[in-house]
């Protein structure tokens, strides 16, 4: 079998996530694999990295496939983003040993979160970025931030509709950044729960706006209760950024 | 009478234009005079400096309003963005002399056309920007774009629509840069045509694919034919940029 690795960029703001549903819903894998299948002349399964969620977006998902026929890494990926709509873009198509599994493979996901952050609406960036008017306090949002680093059980940062039975994940780096009013909050780790970057980040803004210290969080994650982590941000302003492998 | 200039970004895509038009189409200027009347509890008329098309966009239109009453500045830039939908956003409102006219006043204006020049779509920048599969050669346009400098009769680059009496503009400068795929092209003038910017583009975009070549171009003015001027670029990779005042 021919093993391809696809690097992905998507707007999810007109889809259900990426994970195909079972009932023909608008989702990012259910349309490639459309693609691939109608090319290859028979039904086949692509694997992604992550599942992102309903209008999360992507500027680099990664997702592996296995074709019978050996087609040219740049026929694929050219039939891809001609056929493909245009908030789906193809970045590159490699070939991969035939042992790569795009998403056992990851050794580090990268999640970035835009928060706009005046009093004014950003006209360009409303689909692309959460909306909070009140200044955000960065220097506690980063104190707050180192809280998350290192393997914690992330249970209260979890859905509870996820039931994942392992719910212990490593955060390698969370930086914050803020530039002409745009803060990019960065969160990477060897994995992320259902939900979890999304309740992180919404932590952080109540800790910005001053309703959470950034103290309580060894606390709130210790309890593993989801009730104590409040604020989801919202979905609109996540990408996912990067996915790492052993070269 | 209270006279106040705004600094206005918009995302035009939703809308007919900036001008109202008569039978309640969705108009940027329409939006927003329907808020300060609704405030001001009397029908109220603001001025555009340009009269941006359908689906143009702007970083920075300036306009400005009269009122009877003494509004505070910081007043009226929160009612409108209150009030106004998130794809228009009201950046700065100040207190101007009586005189002050948004477009007889106008010293100078700055358009930017964004072109995405890659193979594949730009999810984030699909209604932003116009896209060009097919590289182009960006020193013929440079070449290209030194001819429309100086003061000519633009005729041949209006909008047989526009019937404006005086063609004759100034073009102070145009610059064309490229970062990462994405093309920049401002032109700044005393003033433009209907459609100019946009068939200017489009002219620049005809010689970098090699249809048209750079030194057709004063033929092209000069001839004051609508014919020979071709491809006009899409409205949503435009931005008024920038209006320039004495201070």
């Amino acid at each position: 079998m021919n093993n391809y690795r696809l690097t992905i960029q998507y707007d999810g703001n007109r889809y259900k996530g990426w994970q195909r549903l079972g009932g023909g819903e608008n989702t990012i894998q259910g349309r490639i694999e459309q693609v691939i299948s109608e090319m290859a002349g028979q039904p086949v399964t692509i694997i992604g990295a992550s599942r992102t969620d309903a209008g999360v977006h992507a500027l680099g998902q990664v997702a592996n496939v296995k074709l019978q026929d050996d087609v040219a890494e740049v026929k694929l990926r050219n039939v891809l983003n001609h056929r493909l709509p245009a908030d789906i873009s193809i970045l590159s198509v490699e070939r991969v040993p035939e042992d790569f599994h795009a998403r056992f493979d990851a050794k580090a996901k990268t999640y970035l979160y835009k928060i706009w952050n005046e009093g004014h609406s950003h006209p360009f960036m409303r689909r692309y970025s959460m909306h909070v008017k009140k200044k955000l306090d960065l220097e506690a949002m980063r104190r707050a931030g180192e809280h998350f680093l290192g393997e914690h059980d992330f249970t209260a940062y979890s859905n509870a509709k996820a039931h994942k039975k392992k719910t212990v994940r490593t955060v390698y780096d969370l930086t914050i950044e803020e530039a002409h009013g745009m803060i990019d909050i960065r969160v990477r780790g060897n994995g992320f729960l259902y939900n979890m970057v999304r309740k992180i980040v919404g932590t952080l803004i109540e800790v910005g706006i001053g309703n959470k210290d950034p103290d309580e969080i060894p606390d709130i994650i210790a309890s593993k209760d989801r009730a104590r982590t409040g604020l989801l941000a919202d979905a609109y302003g996540l990408y996912l950024e990067k996915i790492e492998y052993d070269e």
